[in-house]
């Protein structure tokens, strides 16, 4: 049968402060995005991505991840992350007591020397050091395998591949993971099958699946890993961000749809969707670009509209006769 | 299990020169739509819906029905649909020789109101006078159940009144049924439960399925239909079409983005995905304006592209160490 073993609560991760923010051609102003994500923190998510703490230069857009960190009123109900890039990323991230740090790498190499000019081995030895120097603090550690089912240079990815890759990030002390569709490859079967093998392998493990919409299918992609017994999502307000190929291109997986889709089949997530789409709709005004969320545009499938009078007129009419 | 009960073959049913084509602004070409039709006639599709036999000032662009459906070269393996609403349409479907034509009444009695100014009452009289018209022909009738799901005007619709309509249809000759989602408000659990009942008390029914992806549900919806043992879906180039709420916002599920999905799970859908995305990209320019198709944009799932020359080197220095 269609979605049978599917959870009873789903946990949603914000990212549109960090992974959305990042790629936009205007600088959201620094107020700007401490309002939003004060506005998130109440509507019932489980983490939000802030900022990251790469190099000015390099992400102009997050040049402000300090002062955003300190300036946000903090719900405790809500896990405050930081993309961390390196040492000093991870320096600045204890600085601004943050919950948990994000590491990324790659599963391709090929992706991860294009993405990050480091090999893997390179990554895990970083990531070891990151690790050494965040002990005894009281911040988190997770690390996303990006290109987790497919890579833009070396194809599809072979499920043993992420598997490998999550045993060395445990066994350096990495404590929850991220598996990451990162150019939208993934096949809702891919999807069901990897989640599978990793659920059974590490039961314990905190895992979340971090899917993208470039072919129109991390919807269906997010259900496959419900149904394999993943419980943590990550989504991006209004769909935006994670590098679009194309304008018109989606990235991420839009929070707002992905919370309409999973109460649309009673899942509980949380998260307050109407106050969701109230701050998606405001996103084109301050982006000065369309949004490819799509129940902002619709609305609740559950909300009507009244009949104009000819239509009553007309019904009335037929109800006399 | 996820995806545990999939056919092993979809067919797909293209609609785009029909519910695509009638709601753009400027008119396409006559030779346009015959030359869009031959070639979609060699793609492996299973109905091509042609054209609606409608009054030309209702739908302007759809004014050239006859020469359309006179000129195209049929493929004998693909079924030649054309719209009707009413019996001078079935006598012009009839002149024109369809193989087969498609009646459309909303299961919701508002939005039948609304849309065509008729009771369903109406309707199924008209239906039910058509099907006498067409007696002794060789042309098919299909009739279509809109708003199967949830009616703008009333809200979801309970599967109750989908079978009893689809028992109204069946009393009165119709020989195959489209169950449509005709404003996107359907779940994956509400597609995959009525498609279940429908199956189960009409077992050797033709059945297709019509869905928008109005709300991003499209695609997982079609999944949740094809587990519930549906093998037919219509689908739209491009994904054109199909009363979109807003600029930007999407109508019919997109044919290509449906069969490189299906593709990505093993379904044989026996349709040429590659000239299907090459006809998707020349229909920004002959329509004027942006299409939600995605897989368009972003390429196939399988396409990799080569390394730059400064990542090649910088493997080849650290594959030297």
């Amino acid at each position: 049968m269609f979605m049978q073993n599917l959870p009873t609560k789903v946990r949603i991760n914000e990212v549109a402060t960090r992974d959305g923010f990042q790629s936009e051609a205007i600088f959201i102003p620094t107020d700007k995005k401490i309002e939003i994500i004060n506005r998130l923190s109440l509507l019932g998510l489980n983490k939000i991505e802030v900022t990251s703490f790469v190099s000015p230069k390099a992400i102009p857009n997050l040049r402000d991840a300090e002062e955003v960190m300190n300036s946000i009123t903090r719900n405790p109900n809500v896990t405050y992350v930081t993309l961390v890039p390196n040492e000093k990323g991870a320096e600045r991230a204890l600085a601004t007591n943050a919950d948990e740090i994000n590491l990324v790498m790659s599963v391709s190499e090929s992706h991860n020397l294009s993405n990050i000019r480091m090999t893997c081995d390179q990554s895990l030895a970083q990531f070891k050091r990151i690790c050494t120097l965040m002990e005894g603090s009281n911040t988190r550690i997770n690390a996303s395998l990006a290109t987790s089912f497919g890579c833009p240079f070396e194809g599809l990815i072979a499920p043993e591949r992420v598997i490998d890759v999550i045993k060395q990030y445990l066994d350096i002390g990495i404590q929850s993971i991220s598996i990451a569709d990162t150019t939208g490859m993934a096949s809702p079967r891919q999807v069901y099958e990897l989640c599978d093998q990793v659920r059974n392998i590490f039961p314990t493990l905190d895992v979340t699946l971090h899917l993208h919409n470039t072919r129109g299918m991390g919807l269906t992609n997010a259900l496959a890993g419900l149904s394999a017994g993943i419980t943590q999502l990550d989504a991006s307000l209004g769909g935006i961000g994670g590098c679009p190929f194309a304008p018109g291109a989606t990235g991420n997986i839009c929070t707002e749809d992905l919370v309409h889709m999973l109460e649309s089949i009673d899942l509980d997530t949380g998260v307050d969707l109407p106050t969701l789409l109230d701050m998606a709709r405001e996103l084109p005004e301050l982006l000065t670009h369309d949004i490819s969320g799509q129940v902002a545009k619709a609305g609740l499938r559950t909300e009507t509209r009244p009949l104009s009078q000819s239509v009553i007129d007309l019904k009335a009419r037929n109800e006399k006769h």
